[in-house]
């Protein structure tokens, strides 16, 4: 799956993740297109893109347009706007694959742990979107800085979905981008790759770190 | 401090995970006194104890006696004994540190992060116990055959309180026993640990190995 070319939207591809998982998605081969509210700040973002990867590989769009041109589309956006945008775009959702990144810190206590009522942000957002798209969460845990980089990352991706093929679908893509995805199971289980978010941040804080992350151990999986 | 001898109770001493706490703890210097609702089961496993570690380093009592022996009490039950076990020895309490191993396991779906309202069942008890008592979260994510064995243990223990010494004198206990204590923040970020153990138990089967573990990478501590 990492060898095919796929069309990946990335909503809220000018914040610091989604342009970070934009420029490894495009340097991996794959065509994107970046969603924003904001069209200048968007053609901006697809420009330097392309200049870094050296190939017209990043389009802009807005958020809605950018999510019905992409086979899978991957929501970066901050918490705070995160029903809204879904709001934004879910007509173009039905069939395929959102990778929902959300973490939900709440500033300015973002290095302490509030998970919303039911435990997992991107969970709920299964249930409001309902079987017709499959969520996968994923990318919460890992430092955006890094990511644009382009250096080794030593951090894992945890993986959760209640359908296992969308679940290897994303796994797929985060080893065409470095990291190593780890199946983590179910869209609940998002609850604990969003607590963590958190707990890095207070990780990176403690310990006078950039950019802290996490590893499974006792496990072979590449 | 971890230099330091200290008198520790383990309450659930006679589960897997407080056994082997015991044992290393046993091992590592201190005094253990393992406390359990069964007194020839308790006796029975501080015999054992005893027995591996060469010498009369953990004797057994009724969970109360237990706590108010120890200067340190650690919680090591099922979730669905938490609350009546704290109640059980609350008295006891006071003026020390509680080290709550908890991690809301719900039967029988084991490998789904189900968390109680609010998010963490240990910042549950530290809520129910108030400031008198400094509860600490420890240990959810550590393999208890691995930690009932001498091998070495290639995993981390986020450890989380509001008292900052407190999350210290854990992590250094955690050092003595040959894990790696990382201050992962106030006792709210226990939820990540929380869910963590359902996820390690999803990718123990998902993957097929005995015992995975979390490392935080990017920190030089030790």
């Amino acid at each position: 799956m990492s060898e095919q070319k796929e069309r990946i939207a990335v909503v809220g591809g000018t914040g610091a993740l989604g342009n970070a998982l934009a420029l490894r998605l495009a340097r991996a081969g794959h065509d994107v297109i970046i969603g924003s509210r904001d069209a200048a700040k968007a053609d901006a973002a697809a420009n330097a893109l392309n200049a870094a990867v050296g190939r017209v590989a990043v389009t802009a769009q807005p958020n809605r347009a950018a999510a019905q041109a992409g086979d899978i589309v991957i929501l970066a956006v901050p918490y705070a706007a995160q029903r809204a945008t879904i709001e934004e775009i879910r007509d173009a959702l039905p069939g395929k694959i959102l990778v929902d990144a959300t973490a939900p810190l709440v500033p300015p206590q973002v290095s302490r742990v509030q998970l919303p009522d039911g435990g997992s942000a991107v969970a709920a957002i299964q249930v409001l979107l309902g079987t017709s798209v499959r969520v996968v969460s994923a990318f919460q845990n890992v430092s955006a800085p890094k990511l644009a980089s382009a250096e080794r990352i030593d951090c894992d991706v945890l993986v959760c979905a209640d359908d296992r093929a969308a679940r290897d679908r994303v796994i797929a893509l985060a080893g065409a981008i470095g990291l190593r995805g780890i199946d983590a199971g179910p869209i609940a289980n998002s609850a604990a790759a969003e607590a963590l978010t958190s707990v890095l941040i207070a990780i990176n804080r403690r310990y006078k770190v950039p950019g802290s992350g996490i590893r499974i151990v006792g496990i072979d999986a590449q």
